[in-house]
């Protein structure tokens, strides 16, 4: 089974819009590097999403570099800072689509959202 | 300027995290239909995206209608009802990226989210 995680910063306190502009940006960059066979078989499947909370960007970026390691396709999302925040912010990563046992051991003990 | 669009039902009363999956899920199938030179083109200019609101499923199918006539590449999202939902539901739908003014002509007159 395949899925895409998508890590957010729960510190952040974004309004519901921001919040899903922001993953859907994870989604789609981890998405658009992706290998096209693996994606084909993620949409068969119903393409599994599932959103997960850290409570900093220090964390963050800590499962971003796990990613990393394990050479899952990986993607930062860093907002421009024009709205919501008042400077550039990561807000986000997206992790995948890949095998779910894989991405389980970057992010498998965070809560889900 | 390219932008996509994802038109969103306001009456599904979806939670926060609820809400954003279904948003990366028109938003990825919408990219998934689209043009490439489209796609690197709008990611060039940031990858803008917009969330609107409808007030239920038949005013979201008359946009869907609208987008399918002017040819936009267009995705209808049903969420499949095993979690939050009991049966299978139509959430929302996405459209593009595409240019700025064309879209307007669907959805210009929609509030964001």
């Amino acid at each position: 089974m395949l899925k895409q995680v998508i890590i957010v910063r729960k510190d952040l306190k974004m309004p519901k819009g921001k919040f899903a502009v922001q993953c859907s940006h994870a989604s789609v960059e981890a998405v658009l590097i992706s290998d096209k066979e693996k994606i084909k078989s993620w949409q068969k499947d119903g393409a599994k999403k599932v959103l997960l909370k850290v409570g900093n960007e220090e964390e963050l970026l800590k499962y971003y570099t796990s990613a990393k390691k394990l050479r899952l396709k990986t993607v930062l999302i860093k907002d421009s800072g024009k709205t919501f925040f008042k400077k550039p912010t990561i807000t986000c990563i997206g992790i995948g689509p890949d095998a779910e046992e894989k991405i389980d051991r970057v992010s498998g003990k965070l809560k889900i959202i």
